[in-house]
């Protein structure tokens, strides 16, 4: 039996951000955290492509400072056969993948995973995944672009334009995040999808396209030297240059939970479209999120706010300004706290 | 020359009240809160009245339990020769005025004052007390009006009848707590004061009022033995009742603290009207009372909130419905845990 070519999972771990403070910190970014149920979002990151029948074991890349980390935690999860490239500096996402690229074989196909993003239909993300392969190994790189359910203004888009079979379409545009008016005309037309950051390609596709359009990038990594290679993103490095660039629409609960509100967004809610989690006695409450790590978290009477506490910080902020979290982190840095 | 003699403290402090949970608690009760500034609300009202040109040495009735903290507060905070009569069992207000009464000689004059009060104006009360002296050296029973300012609910009331001189009034009836349109009613037609639970009387006055109005109360207290007492208030076993009772018309920026928004009223507040304790960072936001005695709190655009956090527990209420703050409790207590 000439059995297919099992996908590679390239899981992306060098996220440092704090955009879920005081959850996440400088010292525990958000993939390592656990924001719905018992595992962590790396961990539900490997375990949604651990299937041995389609996929390899996973490429993991990460920073070198999170080593021990992911190793613990995908040990924990029961992935078993990882391989973890650590990365010497950190270079944003077109070096990592052709770090990932370089370790795979060429005809390997690759999918490149965000380790911090949610996805609560994960049978529905395989299927996408299985019907994007055939153009994959036609050397198409394929996105995944999600069908917008609301006007999301922190979010890229795409642009798609025909199709080319399969239920892809080759990509028009890459389009960076919309003013809200622009977000709600393109909700309202359909004629948008949000950029997830999840590509599957061949590794040979994608490394040739890295030769033509980030050269340098391309040259670096083929010595394996991270820290010389410029930083650059993966949409800029390639797929926003690249001719061969195919997006397949699709919806399966998907966010990148950039903000509280992203994340409250996917979370199971009660009646009262309430997220609580942690220690929590929500009473007369709506449409909040409370989550408790440290100590208990009494409200009462409160609606559409972000409540989450740690032993060593509490954040209060209405939900549809819950990207400003980022403003108590530069408050408190300018008083030479942690945060 | 024949001095006058001084006036008694007697420091009520037999409160385990947690109407400022999470901050209060069952073994740290209000009293011994520092809520603003350094000092505790005990250590300020007997530095309130530690002049020894015009008082003696304070009595303090204390919970057997609250001993030790009373002592080392008290000698922190410069008092000398308090003494601390300590309750066997909790009887309300009147057996423990009663045994500082029976302790106390028969002609001092003393001055009953709860011990977790918050008074912004130390001197215009100190003021109001010398005024009331004549009224209780002529055996009234004298207590204080507070003038409103606020259609409150949370206090009973005084309705104040026909002159006595000396700027007080005999009081026609005390009356509970009303409904908010009885207590709008009466803060615009100014006919009602406050009753703000501070006495100023003979020790032989009291102690012969209670013998007509309370008797069991006086016998038991008159044999040193509180556990036998009954469990009255000294406005039910004897202000009610008693045909002598007073009432000096005062405004000295008083509060009882019942609730986190009372305390928001009697605070310093920045341009906002934020009263801000602790490591509190507050980003566009007004009318809050924030504190924390432990981790960092982060508020940001949220408006009119009480915001509490503890080491233990973290409270979030709006300000008018910061007595909820008891339904919180009611809700751990439910759960076996420690409130």
């Amino acid at each position: 039996m000439n059995a297919m070519r099992r996908i590679t999972p390239v899981i992306l771990s060098g996220g440092s951000g704090m955009r879920l403070w005081p959850l996440s910190r400088q010292d525990r970014p958000k993939q390592f955290l656990a924001l719905s149920g018992e595992c962590s979002l790396v961990q539900e990151t490997a375990l949604r492509v651990s299937d041995p029948a389609d996929f390899a074991p996973p490429l993991v890349v990460a920073g070198e400072a999170q080593g021990p980390e992911i190793e613990a935690q995908l040990a924990a999860a029961g992935i078993p056969g990882a391989r973890i490239l650590l990365e010497s500096a950190a270079r944003n996402t077109a070096p990592a993948v052709a770090l990932a690229a370089f370790a795979a074989d060429a005809d390997d196909l690759l999918l490149v995973l965000p380790s911090d993003h949610f996805i609560a239909d994960a049978a529905a993300f395989r299927a996408h995944v299985a019907a994007a392969r055939a153009a994959a190994e036609a050397d198409w790189l394929v996105t995944f672009g999600m069908t917008p359910d609301r006007a999301e203004t922190g979010y890229g888009y795409i642009a798609p334009g025909e199709e080319i079979g399969g239920g892809l379409r080759r990509v028009a545009e890459f389009v960076e995040k919309p003013d809200r008016a622009t977000a709600e005309a393109w909700l309202a037309s359909g004629s948008h999808l949000w950029n997830s950051g999840i590509f599957l390609f061949r590794a040979a596709a994608f490394l040739d396209a890295l030769a033509a359009h980030a050269p340098g990038v391309h040259a670096a990594l083929s010595h394996g030297d991270l820290a010389s290679s410029p930083s650059l993103s993966i949409d800029v490095a390639v797929m926003e240059k690249h001719d061969r660039v195919a997006v397949r629409p699709a919806a399966f609960g998907w966010s990148d939970i950039g903000s509280w509100e992203s994340l409250h967004a996917v979370l199971a809610k009660d009646a009262a479209g309430n997220a609580l989690a942690g220690d929590v006695v929500a009473l007369d409450t709506s449409g909040c999120l409370i989550r408790s790590d440290g100590p208990v978290v009494a409200a009462i009477g409160v609606s559409d706010l972000v409540i989450v506490a740690t032993e060593r910080a509490v954040l209060i902020v209405p939900r549809a300004e819950s990207q400003r979290a980022q403003e108590a982190i530069a408050a408190l840095l300018a008083r030479d706290r942690p945060a």
